[in-house]
């Protein structure tokens, strides 16, 4: 059984598929989401469908894979067994058990500034910070007051990592150019946008000399850039902040989060029924071979696991996704198993502008139009299906000609705050799944 | 000023932006809808964008036009003003208004069925029967029961309009070839599908030949009909149904709401403040030239207004667009106004199956093929984008050929109902617009 239908989970359960084996694959979404592009949903270029192959169709001719949409809320060790919540509860039994629950945006004990500043995780989380950055624009043109305008007018990203930069490179892109003209009272290409990072520079896990190019890059792009800074408050007006010049006060009614992740609660399970330990990021201690401590037969990978020198990023996952798989087939041919896991790092890069990245490959670093051209073609590499492929080039060859973007649907329901939107979901799941169904229904 | 982005507003606001006149063009999304193609993202065939242009991407290159986001609450007809909701409470002068608001569905007195019998006039609400239609299919492979798993399989659509009839006809191929072989518990082919009506055939306002062949392709499909067939009550696990055979009770998880529009409430406003008369569908009465009666300065047009021999469709908009635009015209050129509205009927189609249709046009009862391919070249030339044309073919092109649809995205947020949404959105453009936002925010 494989819980997570991302990097790692994917890459085990296409490679155990072609094995005599039984996998269920579970996942509380019904799509395998490729999330290096993710940025490009919240920015308007692609549509969610285009990054997000359902996992059934994966694995429709895999008579032997069996596709489970439903949450998994408990495992029991002892029993070897899953219990996950669809439309009512589940029981699930395994032999063996690989978890791949990935991680989710930390707010440092902060949960409570989820609401006024989104993260960027899920496809959910990508229209919402659509529609936040969209009908912000729309909100400073019909402003009643200027200081109201500028609060609209103004965007804090926190976190200057790859997403980071990424969004704030993008919003600076449909500021000064897509949405250029488009407004009567305002000009976009008036909108401030502050990317912030309690690192002493922007890119910190990059090497110095290209996090001095994404830098200088990203001053070009008229984005203010406030290192050695943390937030120290989030509401629905703007954001507090203390930096080199001390505290201070921003306001702006947008602020975006990616400052960091945490590992999916399912690694303190894990950790509480074996006795393993977690990290402050709240990711499992693993033995060498991926396994939980004392359980050869539950193996745990990708985000949600702590390994020395190992990132939290989709190449680690997809390494250790195809590790485990052949673990497990060699204890299926009973031969022994291979040695320890060890990562190989394959580069790293992040795109900084339109068709501008920072490369860190083979020990060449490349900056500018070339680096974007190799993110370009990795990334159409990884794609799941050759459609999907088609359609995003054509996309972005239009968006690359016409500065045009196509999806800028406002939906009232992404509005909406996730935690929210979750429990509400919650309660409708549980009046559908709940004993009512019998007596009153006919009764109304 | 015009409110209302749909055909018939989006009509006058381009035949005026040509002449020196301000047009402010308000609408509370901030998309066209091209409703026609509307079912195929309500069933994973196109995404939203395709077939949503921005607002203000139409008139990007027209200074004269200005695109507000914001719902109109009031119209003080004395005054001259509008009053709309954004951020905060805009009132808007005009010297010359045209509303064209449209329609929402229509529940006969029973709102409270729209929970669990969703309709779909909106991407939000395209969304949301996308997620209801492939959720259920996911539990019902995850059900506890048989009763359960069979609920869970079987779809009811009220109303065998043209609505109703695409909606029938694509879950019908989406169970029987889309998702085939998808799931292991469950066949999805065997999914019941039941498409009811008051009138006595589908289709009722064709004539009875194509009516007729209508109804042989839809049972073809395996669809079951029932005609002269009523809801007396919806829950979440069923309809209560009373037709030629008695009452009867049908487990659905699913139920689809196709049965009827009512006009938009602003057109109870206008009666209210003009004397004016609105029918039993909430449509406002108008004169003859589509001015609010003692009011030339008013019009109204579309969806929302009752004329004689006028159905609410998508061409008389249009057309009543135009007449309002000339007339507007002619009195800019202090010419005599042209005579009373005249619609001409040029025909009508409506999507039975996959690429099968019925078509009655100028005389010529069309069905089959044939039909549908008239339909495709006419909906495709009347998009209003280039690049989307394109995009729509190329996906129509891929899912002939694979069977495949590729926006089939599960998002939670879309499992919501509306109404609460909206009701959470007003809370947070409440708070966001309060007074709050000066001495406490940095409080915290």
């Amino acid at each position: 059984m494989v819980i997570g239908g991302g990097f790692g989970g994917l890459k085990v359960a296409r490679r155990l598929a072609r094995r005599d084996v039984d996998i269920t694959l579970i996942d509380r979404v019904n799509h395998h989401l490729f999330q290096p592009l993710l940025y490009q949903v919240g920015t308007g270029i692609l549509a969610g469908g285009q990054i997000a192959p359902a996992l059934r169709d994966l694995f429709v001719a895999r008579e032997n894979v069996r596709v489970v949409l439903a949450e998994v809320e408990a495992v029991d060790l002892e029993a070897r067994t899953v219990t996950a919540v669809a439309g009512g509860e589940l029981t699930l039994p395994y032999d063996i058990l690989v978890v791949a629950a990935g991680a989710r945006d930390s707010y440092f004990g902060h949960d409570e500034w989820e609401r006024d500043a989104p993260g960027m995780k899920s496809l959910d989380d990508a229209f919402r910070i659509r529609t936040r950055i969209l009908s912000a624009f729309e909100l400073a043109e019909t402003a009643a007051s200027p200081a109201e305008r500028d609060a609209w007018l103004t965007f804090v990203i926190v976190g200057a990592g790859p997403t980071g930069v990424e969004l704030a490179g993008q919003i600076a892109y449909l500021s000064r150019h897509t949405l250029a003209g488009h407004y009567r009272s305002i000009r976009s290409e008036a909108a401030r946008i502050i990317l912030l990072d309690g690192a002493p520079s922007v890119l910190p896990s990059f090497r110095e000399r290209l996090r001095g190019k994404a830098d200088a890059e990203l001053r070009r792009l008229g984005i203010e850039i406030r290192v050695k800074t943390t937030a120290t408050s989030v509401d629905a007006h703007g954001i507090d902040i203390d930096g080199p010049d001390g505290a201070d006060r921003i306001e702006a009614h947008t602020v975006l989060w990616a400052a960091g992740v945490e590992a999916s609660p399912l690694a303190r399970v894990l950790a509480h029924a074996s006795g393993a330990e977690v990290d402050r990021s709240g990711r499992l201690a693993i033995a060498p071979d991926l396994t939980l401590p004392g359980h050869p037969e539950v193996f745990a990978i990708g985000d949600m696991v702590a390994l020395e020198a190992v990132p939290g990023v989709a190449q680690a996952a997809l390494q250790e996704g195809g590790y485990v798989a052949k673990v497990i087939s060699s204890r299926l041919d009973g031969k022994s198993a291979p040695g320890p896991f060890h990562y190989r790092d394959k580069g790293s890069m992040a795109i900084v502008g339109r068709s501008w990245a920072v490369a860190d490959v083979r020990g060449l670093q490349l900056a500018g139009r070339r680096a974007w051209l190799i993110w370009a073609v990795i990334h159409i590499a990884f794609l799941v299906d050759w459609q999907k492929r088609l359609e995003i080039v054509r996309r972005w060859f239009w968006e690359f000609v016409t500065h045009d973007r196509h999806e800028r649907v406002i939906s009232y329901v992404s509005l909406l705050p996730d935690e929210l939107a979750r429990a509400e979901v919650e309660s409708v799941r549980r009046r559908l799944a709940s004993g009512e169904s019998g007596g009153e229904a006919s009764g109304q």
